[in-house]
């Protein structure tokens, strides 16, 4: 399916993650959208409660962390927030996803673009941690089919990919990270998305 | 039962989708309305969580991308919006109404006439993909019986009709998309409904 | 029982539906009230969730389409409307009673009577439709018993009646529908009830 | 127990109603207080979602007909109410203290005296209809032994006191309602209690 | 454990309750707290439905009788109150609690202290009479144990003291009431706590 | 796990806390953060809901002592608070960790900085009673994996600690508290962190 190929960085707020289920990895879509609002956040994708308490979080930090992340603290009265997690049909949980979230939602408030071929999976504490996640080797491979380049991950995460034989990682580079504010450093790009919303 | 078949396009915010049940396909009715009030939005027809989210992201959508589909965004703050699917004995559930709830949306927000003899299956996606979906043999001949004459389907779901026998195709129109605006440009006339209540 | 016999038609805001249970037809009551409030919408009567998303379908259908009932929109945000269905203790859920609801409703925003011996039977859509239903002949029967003489159903339930031997049916007068306007139309008399609440 | 007696009628909002259970007939009392607030109404006592449903219809009724009953409509929104049925370990259902929450409520808005030695079982209805109730031998029995002397019921209950034997009606007085403003006229006496507080 | 031991007597707002569990009789602190607010009431302790009613019923009636006990009714809009009771792993349930927390909240809200060497048992009422609860000589025994003096019950509990031999009530001094105000009078010294905070 | 180890005390509002499991015992990281908002109090982490009401319990006492703690009561209108418990896998209950959020909350709104390698395990009671918990020797042993250094517990605990074998406890401080003005003067430091957000 197209739908499990990496799409490109074009919109603000898409990030790609990784996700490992009992059939196997795949990857997954993370996609934020704001409009004019009081704050409200929103929830899609038939998502379990560690998923959404991982979304919570992402919001949560960025609110508590908008200085630091060059945003003005009041964005976040005056949008409302949508985050989807295609394909609805699927049942999603677990805290993996929380680097992908919070990085497509720094993207959405700041419009800056995603890097290109890039995914990610890491749990993310509210002081900005980022804790390792199971499934490495499923996930790995599930990024490799889709053409993704370049992984995120947890330095807990390390060992997995060093268990893993090379001939597997081939044409992957890997970025191991400790804190939040490296991922974001890594994904988002200076530029804009192109016709970037205004948002203040 | 004529309730099973294709019943005009006088009214805005009306579009046929295609449903797969475990007793084949039939085609099922996205019935919108607007009526004054503060943004609420209502959701009937006995729908399963899944596609209620499939709703909720059709709406949110349509408010990230109102000026992109030349509506004013204060219309979903000064107006609440009711989605009902009859017929209510019957549970429903799934993502694949998906666009036809975002269309249904649209027409009723913009008063514009729903293509007639149309129907559509796919699942959309907040960045406005439209992901393929199941059931499209079923849901076909659901189609021909309810005097459908063309429809609208993910491009990744070509390969399920290319395996349909020809003659069950006969006097079928389809139309193959990859985007959501794509959908509205097929679905949607230039032209209001009759009397059309004036939003704003 | 008394309570199992048409009551009459001197208050505004109550019409008679016809249910169909496992142990039989029966008729029942709709039972609308209004008190001034900020449009709040009770709903007594152990009632399931079909029927009452048929209630919320009854009162945003009329919001929606209140100038063609010639009724002020603003009404409903000035008025609670409380829909009960005795009796309290019996579980009642479908979709049938929509249009007995809708009725009654629209009764009690313009104080218009209820046609006298009437009883109806139907699904409602958001476009007005009205839909068939099913337990056709318990249904008449019980209506009967109850000393009603006329009955509103959905076209698409005539042949239903068709089915019915004709000696069952003297006496009764079946009006067939395809759209709610109609049914208002049958169904309310142009006279207000005695000392009709104002309602603006 | 004294609490299963009969306690007197020097507070206003308490009526004795009657309840049937598993083990037998019984009194119950309802009790209502007001307190100064914006209208929201608490319901304790361990209450099923029938009797919880029950206490809301005669909330509403009284809203609704505040003028019949020579309440103004204002103080709806001006005071709290709280409606409690002692005894809260154990669970209590049905519709049938209908008429006695009607009469408490009402009796704590106007602070009118209840009649003394005066019990009732019925469900009411939003028309104001009272409907027959079940179990009322075990309820009258329990009446007689709590000391009460007269019981109101619906009409429709009327053939249930004919079945019982004379012997154990001795000392009771019977009246039988068709709508609850007769039940009003019975149970409440035209002065107020001492020391009433006074609503507006 | 000394947190089974009764622990004085010099913050406002702690009452020494009893309860009775599968494994005997224990004592239980409720504990009250106030914070300036809106009037927000919250439960904490692993306390199941009924006993969650009982502190609602503890609240309301002080609300409806504030006059009465010499509060001014505008501090129950002012302050938001907090209800616990230690121990959090263990689950607690029943009425019987119900007048603790009655005087728990009423020592708060007056900041005057609790009689030393107190505890209490008894169900309430929203009339305010105390009714009798079960599993007293369980609950007398704990008292002894944990060096509790006095007790205040129902009258209708007097009888189930009386049938315990008098060897195992040595020492204890019993209150028997029937109404809510009694056990103010008796639980609640007229000197205030040391350092009270200023309700108003 | 280099996240099973004790992590610095650079950041405020993070506190070292000892659990229970099947498995054995575990430090866990209590982590809060603040910002700007209206006092919404949000908690993740996958916690039960004694746990839950141990934050509740924890935060209404930071309310209700403000003062005495040093804080102006209104900051806490003036912020929203989050508490997160990693590992979001991983559900936790159970009121141990009562202490530790409410040294982290205290720590969040002074920007006090919290002792170096220093953990804790305590129910919290809302009159500020330290109560003992389970678990201590596996606690105990968790806390040496993790280089904890010194640990608080509840008075009532001790007599586990002196049921150890001395050998486990090198290189451990302990120390034994009653109230928790105890625990925050000996968790909190009187520096504050570097670049302490200002809290008003
Ligand atoms: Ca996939
Ligand atoms: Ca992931
Ligand atoms: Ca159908
Ligand atoms: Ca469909
Ligand atoms: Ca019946
Ligand atoms: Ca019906
Ligand atoms: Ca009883
Ligand atoms: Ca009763
Ligand atoms: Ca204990
Ligand atoms: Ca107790
Ligand atoms: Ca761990
Ligand atoms: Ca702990």
């Amino acid at each position: 399916h197209s739908k499990d190929k990496y799409q490109g960085n074009d919109v603000a707020g898409v990030v790609t993650g990784l996700a490992w289920t009992s059939v196997g990895g795949d990857i997954l879509f993370i996609e934020t959208s704001l409009s004019k609002g009081k704050g409200k956040f929103t929830l899609t994708g038939n998502l379990g409660n560690v998923m959404k308490e991982s979304a919570t979080l992402a919001l949560e930090y960025l609110k508590a962390h908008s200085e630091a992340l060059g945003l003005d603290a009041e964005v976040f009265e005056n949008w409302n927030v949508h985050l989807h997690v295609p394909e609805g049909a699927t049942p999603k949980d677990g805290p993996s996803a929380g680097i992908s979230m919070m990085t497509a939602l720094a993207s959405a408030f700041t419009q800056r673009k995603v890097k290109r071929n890039l995914a990610m999976t890491g749990e993310i504490t509210l002081r900005g941690r980022v804790l390792p996640v199971g499934g490495i080797k499923e996930k790995i491979l599930a990024a490799k089919r889709a053409d993704i380049k370049e992984i995120i991950l947890s330095i807990d995460n390390k060992k997995d990919i060093d268990e893993i034989d090379a001939a597997y990682l081939k044409g992957l580079k890997f970025h191991y990270v400790t804190e939040m504010i490296e991922v974001i450093d890594l994904a988002l790009l200076k530029t804009k998305v192109d016709n970037p919303i205004k948002i203040s």
